[in-house]
């Protein structure tokens, strides 16, 4: 569509068992994708995985074929047998795990604080064990650090899965890095429509798309749309520059066409 | 592990750029994730992708590589412009879409039921183009149905975004078909852990695992593991057998173990 040069894509990988079994809702993924808008990235595709180093490597190396600019890997981090994030990254990119000095640090001190006598297990010792060329994040909240890799193209962004760390280590590393990538913040507008069938609503977004090709037009109806009056949400927005005129003139165009064709229910 | 002789493997594509711009949370994977696991099968995986033909037919190729038993595309089949699973699937599958007169029957019913002076217009005809050779499932809440298709050894469900219409038709057409499969009900137990590292759970759990190697073992820590007195959820379960005893000797087993090796903070 030629609005932005330089394409801002991400990718989320969020795993756990837990996501898959109806135990835990995937909240960490829509957070991320929810900064990533904001800062004018385009989040192109989560999947959310099990605990398998199999099922984790085959994901990355399916990612890394896509060039996203951005991959964030979310969860198995931790100290336990399931925690193989790290493990399965390491095989997709045909690196050894090494132990990194800095994270080990940064986990001995944490440990420190938090026990009169810390004593550094091979559980604990694992959070430190990196691919080999990479970099810890801190984690202002809890133990297990962060990672940056890269490959290629793509920067690698390991997060832990506990929502208040995987948001202090992308408050602290992440964001300033989005933010030096110098994107514009994306214009929007939502309306409601009250008493349209989706389907009528239909031929005049395919016009509004015709006339406004840069944006982006999406209607959600909200409850059922037998029975009750129908509502639905409109949401228009464009990503990469900040077109804040283009959607308020395609919403006057929605509104006055909608006038002209309202179904009569 | 031998615990099933068929494995029950199912996948979820959930469509949507809603989901990717932090606009919508999807609870619609999370609610199938846990009514498959209800019915004793496994979810292995789900991709959140936005509303792109290429995007979406492709992932539709790949998942059909990893051959499981169920997929589920959910959103992406009502009259607008980006609705287009059923031209992705179609393309996916290298069949034709074909006027459905099952599903345009019922989509001129609903109308019929919903307007003074029905009209066909072509973007209600839309909702009944389907890929050759797939059924339409009834849509107890909606104007679009769902639509069922058979590749191979896969079944794959075409469901509506909207949470409601959703969950209708797969109450009403897809979970008789998974109960039709035999499958029996998850063990499964949870216990809160206060005062104990995650990483000082960790051997705990490896023993665990080792000791009842037909169940899984995960901690989840709730909240920050730092200052505050921590707290883990850990969950026991196994699927596929009713293993009830299995589930409650492995607690009785990380007891007592922890009590042996408590950290002292």
């Amino acid at each position: 569509m030629g609005r932005v040069g330089r394409r801002l894509t991400a990718e989320v990988l969020s795993i756990g068992n837990e996501l898959l079994i109806g135990h835990t809702l995937d909240t960490n993924s829509f957070w991320i994708g929810k900064q990533l808008t904001k800062f004018g990235w385009n989040l192109e595709r989560v999947t959310q995985l099990r605990d398998s180093l199999g099922t984790i490597e085959d994901c990355i190396r399916e990612v890394l074929k896509r060039k996203p600019a951005l991959l964030f890997t979310v969860g198995g981090l931790g100290p336990t047998h399931d925690d193989m994030t790290l493990r399965g990254l390491a095989s997709a990119l045909r690196v050894p795990l090494v132990l990194n000095d800095t994270a080990l640090r940064f986990i001995s001190a944490t440990y420190a604080r938090l026990e009169r006598v810390p004593r550094m297990t091979w559980f604990r010792r694992k959070m430190a064990m990196l691919p080999k060329g990479s970099t810890p994040l801190p984690n202002p909240v809890g133990t297990a650090p962060g990672v940056l890799t890269e490959m290629g193209p793509t920067r690698i962004v390991s997060l832990p899965g506990v929502p208040s760390e995987m948001k202090g280590i992308f408050t602290q590393s992440v964001a300033p890095m989005l933010r030096r990538s110098g994107a514009q913040q994306p214009s929007e507008a939502r309306v409601k429509v009250v008493g349209v069938f989706e389907s009528s609503l239909a031929p005049v977004l395919a016009r509004a798309r015709r006339r406004f090709p840069a944006l982006y037009f999406k209607s959600h109806p909200r409850g059922r749309e037998t029975g009750v009056r129908s509502l639905i949400e409109l949401h228009v927005y464009t990503t990469g520059d900040s077109n804040g005129k283009a959607v308020s003139d395609a919403l006057s165009f929605v509104v006055s066409e909608l006038r002209k064709t309202v179904t009569k229910a």
